[in-house]
């Protein structure tokens, strides 16, 4: 069959001769048919092999060369022995983490923070970039009658920003900030508008990138290099601050921006992977009791939330 | 009468012709009978003015020169008009922040992250290291009959701990890792103990205050000079960390050890005033979910619970 493969820095490859997986017990095989580039796609690509693994995985035991692609959606065409839900014909968003079980995090319940990461279209021969992939039965997640597969192919990164804003600490928030709208910040946006915010400050200093955040629904939409972002939020709020802020641009000014532009004990959740360390105002977060969190891929039942709510119109209502 | 004046660096004078306090409407007249010196007021020795004013402070109306003294018990000897509660032979610890109640974060009900700080023994005339010190009714806090007037001079320390430690998320932690076992971080111990968390790890670089550190109740011990903190308490959690770590060291690697040290979901709390701004390990914090706050001097009722628990013996047992 046909995958994209990924051999090393600027090295990805159209190959025509790659074995078709074979379906297992518990697993399923998909036709993929909307496969998203992420960010951390071109980060590999550009910078890697960061994630994709030189030594055999530790829960998938291969290594690089991999297949990519791990933002999509596809048809089941095949079921293995032991399925007790999936079906043959089955529309399907696929959750791509793959998961071992064994360390602290996981036996704690925090699965999505364990030790050994794996990603179907990262570690190893399964990705959405190929003709055919195997997954198990779990990580493919059935889509609603009717809903759009170029859609479900963006399941994935809206569910990463379903996580976020769960882990952001809304509850009671009026003013979220976020900042940097690329695909993460704009799918942020999305959900905090689903989840009811009442006032999203956008700020992203590229200009189409702004005027996107305006068509998502963006209350307000600044441009850090010619406004002072911090002193128009302060404004907005009554002089304190927005209640929450969302770190999704990896860059110094960026979690300047989140941390100096919440109130007293507001909390900046970074969505960003940052490649080096930032510096951090820890005076302005102790003074002001300020919480800054993470937040990463998702959870159990965080692709069933995301996919509800895209269905239901919850991120595209007014 | 005597006041201790801080003129400036290295310039604090025993002055004897300081004009003595008048008790106004709503304020109480108290004899200091013990006063700690703090590490801030060692900080402004050596590097200030910094908390002390230079131009009129925005509450007390003064500036340099102030009296020192922010940690003390006294007597009070004489009452304004307008006493409700406050009788003359009152033994008090004194609680020294001063409020304005105009910002935003008042108005939110967070008066200690208030945008203006002021305090008694920094901001203006006032200052336990004197004869006589005026403050308001609502900042003599009756000590119970008994009480001893040097533990008196404790309870404001001990009460940053206290309030630290309730916003350091010790809810079902059974772990806790100290950074650093100066007055502070050794507060911190004793309230965790108070508290009933079962292991307090704690990392100090001197031999004298590891000692105290143990005596007071550590139930480890770490030199981070000699041995791998991360490592130790990872081995002491089944490869998970402490739930919850408090930055008490003001350091770079202290903050590092605590962001290393807690387990995916922890938290760190810091309590250190930072001069510089440390580098974070944004990517840790993300991929494993943690969580860093602070936590900053006192709220309405802390100093009460704080003079409740020592008094109870529950700093102080086993």
């Amino acid at each position: 069959m046909r995958a994209v493969r990924y051999h090393g820095t600027r090295d990805i490859r159209v190959e025509g001769e790659v074995e078709e997986p074979v379906c297992g017990v518990g697993e399923v095989k998909i036709r993929p048919a909307f496969v998203g580039i992420c960010g951390s796609d071109i980060h590999e690509y550009l910078h890697g092999p960061a994630t994709v693994p030189c030594t055999p995985h530790p829960i998938t035991g291969e290594q690089m060369s991999v297949t990519l692609g791990h933002e999509f959606s596809g048809t089941i065409i095949e079921i293995g022995e032991g399925m007790t839900k999936a079906k043959v014909g089955d529309r399907v968003a696929v959750k791509p983490n793959l998961f071992d079980g064994g360390c602290a995090a996981c036996l704690g319940g925090w699965v999505n923070c364990r030790k050994n990461f794996g990603f179907v279209g990262f570690s190893g021969d399964a990705g959405g970039l190929s003709d055919y992939v195997v997954v198990k039965e779990k990580q493919a997640i059935r889509l609603p009658e009717g809903f759009p597969l170029n859609l479900g192919a963006l399941v994935e990164p809206l569910t990463v920003a379903w996580h976020v804003v769960n882990h952001g600490s809304i509850q009671d928030a009026r003013t979220a900030l976020v900042v940097g709208a690329g695909p993460i910040g704009l799918a942020v946006l999305l959900v905090l508008k689903a989840r009811g915010m009442e006032s999203m400050v956008v700020t992203e200093i590229s200009p189409e990138r702004r005027e996107l955040a305006s068509t998502l629904g963006a209350t307000h939409v600044l441009d850090p290099q010619t406004e002072d972002v911090v002193t128009k939020v302060c404004a907005m709020t009554g002089d304190a601050g927005a209640d929450v802020a969302f770190e999704c641009s990896a860059v110094q000014a960026g979690l300047d921006t989140a941390v100096k532009g919440i109130r007293a004990r507001g909390t900046v959740t970074i969505v960003s992977l940052y490649g080096e360390k930032p510096v951090i105002d820890a005076l302005g977060v102790v003074l002001r009791e300020k919480h800054v969190a993470g937040a990463v891929i998702y959870e159990d039942g965080d692709f069933e939330a995301a996919i509800e709510a895209i269905w239901s119109g919850m991120s595209i209502s007014t």
